[in-house]
C-alpha cells in the first residue's frame, strides 16, 4: 500500500531523514531482521534490474563474460596478497560450523559442535582472491589471454553503521576481473571501464561524475591504482559510484598464475577489477529526488508514463479505455514501458500522489471532458508541470518529452554541481567552504600525511585527481610545498 | 584451450565419469579450492543465463515481480515452522563470527574471539523463513494480495557427497513466494507455476517431462502438497528438475501474516513457493549429449550456428569472409547467434571437434570450391550427418534446421523415456525391472512404510503420482492393499 505524502519529511528540514524516510515510503527497500541487510522490494528492484540490463550490455560490447565464482572463501586465501588482508579481510561474516542440531534441551536448534570446519570460510567481501586461484588453471600460455569475466552477486562486509542502499551489510554488485598479457593492455581496460561507468552514469542515470585517480590512502587495497567517478548529491556531499583497479602483477604473484609469453618466456599476468554495486540506487535516489518523492530518469525507470483515467461511472471509464487502448499500444511500440491504473479502490488524488512518490517520469490523466476535446492532461515529474496536450499524436509527443526530461535532469544535476564546486587558495578559507559542502579544487602536497591531518581536521576527504581539468601546478594550501595539480575535497557518503 | 576429443570416456563405459569429464572439458564448470562448490565457466554461465532469461520472462507474464532478500537468516527463524525445520536446517553454512583480526602470532588472520555473533545466521538453504518474517509488514488487508514475488540468488545446503551441477554445496536457482487471499488461488498459482515449469522444460530445454505430485515423504519441508517435475536421464535414472509447494497456512501461523479479508475478518494468508536450479544444467547435459560431448537445443544455445572457413592463403579466407560476411547479417536478422571462426591458431579439424564438444547446433564449413560451387557444408550436431547447401537462402534454411534440431532432440528424448518406462504388477518382477533402470508403473497402498520398505530394498523411489495418464485402481504390488493408481518408481539423482 502506498504511504501517504504529506509524511515526507523536507530536504531542507533533514536531508538524511529525508532519504532514509523516501527508501521506505517509495516502496525501494526496507530494513530486515538481520542486521545491516535490507529487503530489496520490488519496485526497487525493477529500477536495479534495468541498471544491470543496461551495464550487462554494455559490459559485452567490449568483450566480457559473465561466470560465477564461490560465495565462501577459504580464510588462507584473504592472506595471500599482503595489502589485500590489510585494508579488507577484517570485518566479515565467519562460517566457522556447517550443521546445526536439536537443542538436547529442547529449545529449537543449536549449532553442532562436532561440525566446526577445518579452515574457517569468509562470506566474500570481494571476489579477487578465490579468483585468481581459480585463474590458475585457466592460463598457461598468451593464447589464453585476455580472461574478461564479471560476475554479478551478492557480498558482504560487516559495517557497523548502515543505510540502505548506501552502505549495507550484504549488498549487490557486480566485479570484473580481467587478466592480460601486458601492462599496457591492463591499464588500457581498467581506464576503458572507469569510461563505461562515466557513460552509464550520465546516459542513463542523468548523474554527472568527475573521472579521476584515488589517493594512495584511498586506493583499493592490493591495487597499484584506482580510477573512479564522483558525484555530487544535492546536499553537496560526494558519492563514489564506481572503481576501477589496476592491480598490476600482485594478485598474479600471490596465486602464481603465470603464462608463457610469446618469446616463449614465463611472466606473471597483469589483473585489474571493477565494479559497481546497489550502492548506485542511493545515488540515483539522491541526485534527482525532491521533496514530493522519487524523480526517476526515464532510461531507468521501471514505469515511463502512467496513464490515469478520471471517470464518474464504468460507462465514462469504458468510453476512456477504448480511447486508451490504442495509445498504450502506440506508446508500446516506441518501446515505452506505460502503465493504466484504473483500478477503483483508489481515487485519483489518491493515484497521483502515489506515482509522484515512485517517481513515474509522465503521467496522462484522460477525463471525460477530454475525450469530447481530444485532449489530455500530461504532467511531468521532473518540474512537476501540467499542460494539456492533443490526444492527436500523443505517443511521439511522450517519447520526445521523456527524452527532455532526461536531458532536464541531467542538466539540473550538473548545474548544481557546477554552483558547489568552488577553488580555494588557503587552509583558513578551504575550513570556513567545506562547511558549505560541495567540491572545493585545491593544491595538495601529494602526502598521506597532509591528506590524514585534512581530513582529521576538516571531515573532507580526496575524491579524486581529475583526468580533466585544470592542470596547472601550484602549492598545498597546507603546507606549502610543490603540488602538481588541484586536486577535489569533499565530504562523502 | 579446448580438451582432447579423444580422452572423453564413452557413456556406455561409465556414464557418471563420461558426466564428470563432459562438464569440465566443455568448459561448461569446474571445483574450486571450497568443498563441494563449482566455478561456473562462461560458457556454462551463458547456458544458465539463456534458461534465466527465458524463465525470468515467463514469470513476469504470469505477474510475478522480482525482489531480493538477506543472504543470511537468523537461527532462530528456522525454528518457527516445526516440520520445516525438521525436514531442512540441519546441513548448513552457519556464520558465527563477524570479524578477523591479525594473528597474534603472526600467522596470517584468525578470527576474533570477541566478535562472536549474540544468535548465529544460517546461510539460506531456501528463504520461506525470512521471506515470509518479512510479508508481514506487506500484508495487511485482501487489497494487498496477492504477493507474486521472485527472487533469483545463491543458496547453501552442506551436502556430503557432491557433483557439478546435480548436487553442490552452494547453487544458483530462483525461488517465487507467493502470498495469497484463498486456498483455492494459491493452489491454481502452485499448479500454475509447475506447469510454466513443463513448458520450459520441454519447449526450450527439449526435455520431455512428467508432471505429478510427490508422496508425503518426499514433500517440501513445511508443505501440504508438493508438485514436481521428473526427467528421465540417458541412464534411465530419474532427475527431478523443479518443485511447486502449496504451503497451505504453515508459515502464515510460523510468521504470524494475517490480513482482513472482505469480510473485515482476519485470516492467516495462503503460501506457495516454487523454484528451480542450476540443477536443471545438469538435467540439460545429461538428456541430450552423446560420446563426442555436448548436444544443445538450439532455443538455449549460447551459439546456435558456427561457420568455419577452410582456407589455404589469405586471399582464400578473403574471398570466403566476404560471402560469408552477408550471410551472418541474415542470420543475425532472424535472431540466430552466430559465431565466424576465422581463427588461424587452429586448425579446422581442431575447431570441428571444438564446436561438436561444446554442442553448438549447425556447423557449415566454407572451402574454395564451395565459393565456386556456391555451396556450404552443413552439420547437425543432433545426428552428426554432413551434407551440401546450396548458398543461396542458407539463412532461412539454417533457421528451419534449427527449429527441427529442437524437435528431433525432444522426441529422441522421447522415445528413449517411453522406450524405458514399463508396467509391473508383482514386486518380484519390479525388483528384476528396477535394475535395468527407467521408470516403473507399479501399485502402491499409499503409506509411507511401503514406500520406505522399496527404497531400503531397492533404492527406488516414488518419483511422483502422476497427473495425467492411466487412473484405474489396483492393489499394492508389496501388500497387496487397494492402491488408487500407478505411480512412478524409478532410482534417481
Ligand atoms: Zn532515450
Ligand atoms: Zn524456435
Amino acid at each position: 500500500m502506498a504511504k501517504e505524502l504529506k509524511d515526507l519529511t523536507k530536504r531542507s528540514e533533514d536531508y538524511s531523514k529525508w532519504y532514509n524516510e523516501l527508501v521506505v515510503k517509495a516502496d525501494l527497500a526496507e530494513q530486515s531482521a538481520v542486521r545491516g541487510c535490507m529487503v530489496i522490494k520490488p519496485y526497487g528492484y525493477a529500477i536495479w534490474e534495468k541498471m544491470q540490463q543496461t551495464l550487462d550490455k554494455m559490459f559485452k560490447e567490449t568483450g566480457v563474460q559473465n561466470a560465477y565464482f564461490p560465495l565462501l572463501i577459504p580464510k588462507s586465501f584473504l592472506c595471500r596478497e599482503a595489502e589485500h588482508v590489510e585494508g579488507f579481510a577484517k570485518e566479515c561474516a565467519v562460517v566457522t560450523h556447517y550443521r546445526l542440531k536439536n537443542d538436547p534441551n529442547g529449545n529449537g536448534v543449536v549449532v553442532d559442535p562436532d561440525a566446526r570446519l577445518e579452515e574457517e570460510l569468509i562470506v566474500r567481501p570481494t571476489s579477487e582472491t578465490i579468483i585468481w586461484g581459480t585463474y590458475k588453471n585457466w592460463i598457461h600460455s598468451y593464447r589464453d589471454l585476455p580472461v574478461l569475466c564479471n560476475q554479478w552477486a551478492n557480498v558482504m562486509r560487516w559495517e557497523m553503521r548502515t543505510r540502505m542502499f548506501l552502505r549495507t551489510a550484504e549488498f549487490l554488485w557486480q566485479e570484473g576481473h580481467c587478466a592480460h598479457a601486458t601492462a599496457e593492455e591492463s591499464e588500457a581496460r581498467t581506464v576503458q571501464m572507469i569510461n563505461l561507468y562515466a557513460d552509464f552514469a550520465e546516459k542513463y542515470m542523468a548523474m554527472p561524475v568527475i573521472k579521476g585517480v584515488k589517493s594512495a590512502n584511498e586506493r583499493f587495497a592490493g591495487a597499484l591504482n584506482t580510477y573512479t567517478i564522483e558525484a555530487m548529491m544535492q546536499d553537496g556531499k560526494a558519492l563514489q559510484s564506481g572503481t576501477s583497479h589496476n592491480l598490476g602483477q600482485n594478485f598474479a604473484k600471490a596465486f602464481d598464475v603465470t603464462f608463457v609469453n610469446k618469446d616463449n618466456k614465463p611472466e606473471y599476468v597483469w589483473a585489474n577489477s571493477w565494479g559497481v554495486s546497489t550502492r548506485l540506487m542511493g545515488a540515483l535516489i539522491m541526485t534527482h529526488s525532491d521533496d514530493n518523492g522519487l524523480v526517476l530518469p526515464p532510461h531507468l525507470a521501471p514505469i515511463q508514463v502512467v496513464i490515469i483515467p478520471i471517470y464518474k461511472n464504468s460507462e465514462q471509464l469504458a468510453e476512456i479505455s477504448a480511447k486508451v487502448e490504442p495509445i498504450i499500444n502506440e506508446l508500446r511500440a516506441l518501446g515505452i514501458s506505460v502503465k493504466y491504473d484504473d483500478s477503483e479502490n483508489k481515487r485519483p488524488g489518491f493515484k497521483f500522489a502515489d506515482y509522484e512518490l515512485k517517481g513515474v517520469p509522465v503521467r496522462l490523466a484522460i477525463g471525460a471532458r477530454d475525450i469530447e476535446n481530444g485532449t489530455v492532461e500530461v504532467m511531468r515529474r521532473d518540474t512537476l508541470e501540467k499542460h494539456v496536450a492533443p490526444l492527436d499524436g500523443i505517443a511521439n509527443y511522450v517519447a520526445k518529452l521523456l527524452e527532455e526530461i532526461q536531458d532536464n535532469i541531467f542538466q539540473k544535476a550538473l548545474k548544481h554541481r557546477e554552483s558547489m564546486t568552488r577553488t580555494v587558495d588557503t587552509y583558513e578559507e578551504f575550513k570556513k567552504e567545506i562547511e558549505k559542502g560541495g567540491f572545493i579544487l585545491a593544491h595538495w602536497d601529494g602526502t598521506t600525511e597532509t591528506e590524514e591531518k585534512i581530513k582529521d581536521e576538516t571531515k573532507a576527504t580526496i575524491r579524486c585527481i581529475p583526468l580533466d581539468g585544470d592542470e596547472t601546478p601550484g602549492v598545498c594550501m597546507v603546507t606549502g610545498k610543490p603540488s602538481a595539480r588541484r586536486v577535489i575535497f569533499a565530504r562523502n557518503y
